[in-house]
């Protein structure tokens, strides 16, 4: 048996997420597409299972196949970059052994959120930002977006939806800065829970607004309770940056 | 007769083109259904007729209407942004007097033609820019595009195609930049021949990479032949940022 991690990127724009599913059109069913050309017997492990709509410049899988499966690990990104489309990028292949574990293995992934923050929309940009039209202060955002930084459970940032046996995830940091016409929200954890970005970014929007203060972040931790805090923003404002193993 | 100058930002990867066609889906022709829902006896008039897959910032066009079509050429665009699709906007509406001509107006316009310049492609900017896998060295790519600068015959650099009196045009400047893993290509002039900016971004790429050298341009010029120039560069690295007038 090999084990080959690879690292992807790709605009989610057309695609059901990235799970597998039987009647949609997803990232990693794309993959299975083009490794099953190479390999038929290859089965891809983990990788963030990212939403419809949110991209990714950096999420990771692990390709797992037969010895017999002779392509080295770097030659591998461009041998299925031949087979996938234009949206979907593998960028690099690393070989790892055996008994190497993707699921479960420590980790830290950034996640970042851009805010298009203008009267008018930009279409060039409308698949990669959310748009807000009324002005936002990032100082306040950013002030709100510290109070998230340590460990906590995240049930009211948490989709009610999602199932899993703890909803306490750490926070190693999180920013919020503005670049010209754009805010950027970014976020570095050890993990994350089914919508758990977007809703951070929406209740962000939320603060950054006036609608409520930087300290109700605290409040709406201790509340335990998804209807604490703000809406789920979109999904195409999102993007898995880095995803990096410990 | 009313006549309504609007400003149009447009992401031109779904279109073919500007200008409106019969059997083609274009951005004009989207702005005559947006409109005819307004007043059917609308006609428009000008605008940079740009190809298939390039984008606009800031293209302008002539909305011209009867006397009794009453909407406020500052609420046009919100009316109008209702009725088109999201990769098409309306920025801003803006009266003009009855003997404004669009066409043959003097204006300035400015074009940025963005390169890509890394080992893998990104999925997330390939609708927006041109990816070239190779090192370009800017420094030599910038120093040829300053020859460019100035009044010239340009039929070297503009389609064989192109249906014109004179292919003499002024170019005010013509800049290179590398911004961190992209090259910036920005030429602003008082008008553009038929893929000219596209022949010159191919040129500068072939400048970059080593293939001639900086004074090769003024060669280049004197030919009057489309054949001393380099490649058409793909359209999706093209945008008309700004158009002028003065």
């Amino acid at each position: 048996m090999r084990k080959i991690l690879l690292r992807i990127a790709y605009d989610g724009s057309a695609y059901h997420g990235w799970q597998k599913q039987d009647n949609a059109d997803t990232v990693e069913g794309r993959m299975y597409t083009a490794l099953s050309e190479l390999c038929p017997e290859a089965e891809l492990c983990g990788g963030s299972r990212t939403d419809a709509g949110v991209h990714a410049r950096d999420n990771v899988v692990l390709c797992i196949t037969p010895d017999e499966f002779r392509i080295p690990a770097d030659r591998l990104p461009m041998a299925l970059n031949r087979r996938l489309p234009g949206d979907i990028c593998v960028c690099s292949g690393e070989e790892r052994n055996e008994d190497f574990e993707l699921r479960g293995a420590p980790c830290r992934k950034t996640y970042e959120y851009r805010i298009l923050n203008t009267a008018m929309p930009d279409p060039m940009r409308r698949l990669y930002c959310a748009h807000v039209s009324f002005p936002l202060d990032e100082n306040i955002m950013a002030e709100g977006a510290a109070h998230l930084v340590g460990e906590h459970d995240f049930t009211s940032f948490s989709s009610v939806h999602a199932q899993v046996q703890t909803r306490v995830r750490t926070i190693f940091s999180a920013e919020v800065e503005r670049h010209g016409d754009e805010i950027l929200i970014r976020v570095c954890g050890n993990g994350f829970l089914y919508n758990m970005v977007r809703i951070i970014a929406g209740t962000l929007v939320e603060l950054g607004r006036g609608a409520c203060a930087a300290e109700d972040i605290k409040r709406m931790l201790d509340a335990k309770d998804r209807q604490a805090a703000g809406p789920t923003a979109v999904p195409e404002g999102l993007c898995l940056k880095r995803y990096e193993l410990l």
